[in-house]
């Protein structure tokens, strides 16, 4: 961490500065500029922060060296973090995400019947998806739309996962629904959810697999903070999922960040999925979006399915049919295979 | 609610499309333009989504007409509302806000021990201050950084309470820490819980007045939707507060948009608080906000305020002195005077 | 255009209303709502500005149903448009864009000698690059940066056209320059100019190609209208450039808005290109990107390509180096083959 | 300037460097931290760009640290700057802006005819305003929307000039522009322009004032930088305009940015206005956000008025009538007031 003086700040004021970053635990490199003093402050900063610096009014600016992060980060985990999903479990295709292994997982927003719900799980493990989604609880903008089948979709899910062998994701929103997910392969959490603090150190006790959705105005340094929360309380299986970002624009609902999955795959371990879905809200681009994903080396891309679009309960606008979904699954085998990779 | 259809949409799909609508409810006036059909929806649009109609690949557009709020509307409810809080509470100095009474909130931004608060409560107290803030349960987006004091805090902030009579309000964090809360005069829920959608459900069976942040990248409208949650769920003591919101910029912490109180206030009924420390992020440009925020016509401002600033667990670079708080309400009252008002 | 009034407006107010809309010369649609009178206006309304009709106290919102750009938009033009760029120019390898016609275009960010530019010009035309960029008039930020070689640089970039064969394209930042760009294939209008009217009125009587870039924080609507200033102006020779936009992280100099190539092709007959250099800003992601943006159907790539890019007067740190913009080119060619195209 | 160096770069990478930078001019002080190497360097950085070291790959991050502008800057200016308009001219009433000079700036978005022109700036005049805009040449986003009466339009300002005494602002889109701008006070350079460099140096040729307006998504430093430009350039009568910025947000026209007033007031020596009209987009609330502006410090406040906005070619939606700015004027007297400031 680096600590600029203001212009002319008194010798005095300097040096008892420098005594009180020592008394921190900090050895301290001082360098004298034109105008400013800069100090070079050597040791862990990890849990400083740079604003416990800048209250004081001869402060001019801090800046960090060392990135806040650690277990997220790929300088203290330079392999590529794989995760195994359903493994071990009886009637369950397992499968494995991140180095080099790409998953599809699909399905529709929210459950509405087991009926519904079987038949695109049928149909979309005929594609090619590994992992089946569907939404018990939703989180909905107004407290007059469908809130989701709650428990009883929970079941229906599990109950999609015994007739298919699909292992499922699905959203939690609150600790107090935690006891329902334990055959719950995956859990994720929402875009509104990924700065809640207090239900992510909670995450860290389970034994699932979380999937993190960047927050609608999430910087991609925010989001590996929050994977670092669940990962410092004790679980390390986690995938970084982008979904498009608040900006200016609204002609899609999100603004799709694409540059997200690079940055993220450098600068972490984690696999990488995009959900093109949420990002554009319309189901025509979503085809590209989810193309254009693989190409940016996402390990995985999560694909809302509908057999009914103009019924869903929600999203129908952004969902594909399975007939769409199988030629979407097609294109994105070819591009795969550019890289030598599979589905 | 309007739905436009897009040109040359086939009279069979158009006819298909309008009775779809009346058993919906709807009544459905038609109107044929040069290109494009449109169709008016006449009844409760509420519980509608647009997308749902947006799904059709024959719908160009839709418009609401009404709102999707009611409850937080001031078409619903002409009249300002006004809370009382502390009412009836032996040895509490009560206050009300809203309807042309402001109240400002100051104390530290997180509770660190009995005697700093204490004394921070009797400065601010002594300077006009109505209720008195500290955080117990903070938000902190590294897992390396103080987390608070927790339910102790809560202990220390009630302690303030009986001490100096002043009303408190703090952030809740999660619905697991409610049963803490109640003696809590006003539950915060902080900017990155705006759209927790369980915990505000939860809220509408609280006695407590809520102080709802307005989430960093939530347009005003979804503040109403989520004060809607809460009001809808039984609890219509809600208070709106502005607290900045992210954009391009990051010369301060937050930007504040100080639009959102004129606009709240003419949309809605209930009271609007701004949080300029949380806004700027420097303790030095707080007093001007916190002006501009009154006689933007604010019904309170909530100001941080720490004893020794450079000492602060959190926030302090933010934090006015005692002092400097005292010399902001003296600038404070002038200026609601100019407007017939006192604080 | 549909104009909703405020609830209980007055019967006379809504009639005198209605007459002036008449009077305009449009057709009046009226639907009486629950709460609100709906006026649908049925004539040609790219003339008109919302705005115009929000000034009344009465009217509560209005929505445009024809988008205010035609010259510009497929519905007017259904057929994709195709661009030949140095067709007929003696010792010109001319090359067609759009329409399924890929093109790259590679070069420095700025000429800097003579010896620089030609050598970069060889090596990516050998790589496959169809246009030479360069850059003479640069844009800088701050008046102490290189500005850029001026005429000098344009007469070098001529001189590199004629040793290779390459069109050119280069950009234009005033109306004063616009004399020297004679025998410029294609005139780029930067990311600043997207919305100076007067400039872009002027290039409707050039019989450049004009390639126009994205603003920062500009609409892709917007984008669309500035494209619609210079067809109306009499060239309808415009290439779209998505390049980036400002939004709230920073961790790349700009946040790619992929969808914007989609959206665009579909909404428009113009070729569609993306800018991934400036998008990103950083070398390493630049050939991801290129690959992201060819597969959502950009019509072309550009890249900025330096043979010393630590030795860069601008923008080394997105530049490729001629190596690396070759296995750029070979990765895009695979991906290309995938749809059975070329580059 | 700071210039941090990869974990792990070798020896000879680094000592290479570091003769660089001397080659540079720089002395350059070393720190060695625990992962990293820092690099201070000593010496005038204002000429170069961070972007030209994090070329190198061995470069994690550069920091500045002296700001990249320098007329502009307080640091190098440390007194209030204040400019008089009108000075000296017979028959004008010169008014000063700045170092405690407010001055509040009105009249229509466009000139539309000599008889609304002159009626507007006498009732305006009446009310306390001491300069007199309105637009002759207007950046319309639509090629089909009213252009200005340009030339015309100049006449008529001046006319009205001439008829009331008051000094006038109008806005400058082009160069080619400029021989007309000869008797207008303070030219105004607008928000799409702010970063049109080109013109930027030209004005630096001008005797007149610049009032230049911070660009929809422009960051206040290159808001200091646009107008180092002109200052650099040779003029230094430059007055800094917020005008509200572009975010995520769209319930007004733009996000007005109140922080940005005591922000450039400390940063910078310029006088600083605010234009609440463009800001919020909507008449009711101008009175409001005016009131605020001159509340946070801002110099100047410049509102849109029109005798009768429904009927105003452009802009209506946000003008106020004469009766409304009167009551606005008799406002912010009383607001000034508190400060013992008069208008």
């Amino acid at each position: 961490m680096i600590v600029v003086l203001k212009p002319n700040t008194p010798s005095q004021t300097e040096n008892e500065f420098i005594d009180h970053l020592k008394s921190l635990g900090f050895n301290v490199h001082i360098s004298h500029g034109i105008d400013h003093t800069i100090l070079g402050l050597i040791g862990d900063t990890s849990r400083i922060q740079p604003e416990s610096f800048i209250v004081y009014d001869f402060v001019d600016n801090v800046m960090r060296v060392q990135a806040p992060y650690k277990m997220a980060s790929r300088s203290f985990h330079p392999d590529n973090t794989s995760i195994q999903i359903g493994e071990g479990l009886p009637n369950v295709l397992p499968c494995t995400i991140g180095d080099g292994n790409i998953v599809v997982i699909a399905g529709p927003c929210s459950i509405e019947s087991e009926e519904q719900l079987i038949s695109i799980a049928q149909e979309v493990k005929k594609s090619g998806a590994r992992l089946l989604r569907g939404g018990a609880f939703k989180p909905r903008t107004s407290p007059y739309s469908f809130q989701g089948l709650g428990s009883k979709g929970i079941e229906l899910l599990l109950s999609a996962k015994k007739a298919t062998g699909l292992p499922v994701v699905t959203e939690l929103m609150s600790i107090t629904q935690l006891d329902l997910f334990n055959d719950i392969d995956v859990i994720q959490i929402g875009a509104r959810n990924m700065q809640n603090f207090d239900l992510l150190k909670e995450l860290g006790g389970c034994k699932n697999t979380i999937l993190l959705k960047r927050g609608l105005a999430n910087t991609v340094k925010e989001l590996l903070m929050s994977a670092e929360y669940i990962m410092a309380a004790g679980n390390s299986n986690v995938i970084l999922c982008e979904r498009g970002i608040r900006t200016f624009d609204s002609y899609t609902r999100n603004t799709l960040d694409l540059s997200a999955v690079p940055f993220l795959k450098r600068e972490s371990h984690l696999p990488v999925v995009v959900d093109p879905s949420h990002a554009c809200g319309m189901s025509w681009m979503v085809p590209t979006l989810a193309a254009s994903s693989l190409v940016a080396g996402a390990d995985g891309i999560m694909i809302e399915v509908h057999n009914k679009p103009e019924c869903a309960l929600c999203d129908g606008e952004q969902s594909l049919t399975p007939a769409q979904f199988d030629t979407v699954m097609s294109r994105l085998k070819k591009y795969a295979a550019v890289e030598d990779k599979t589905l």
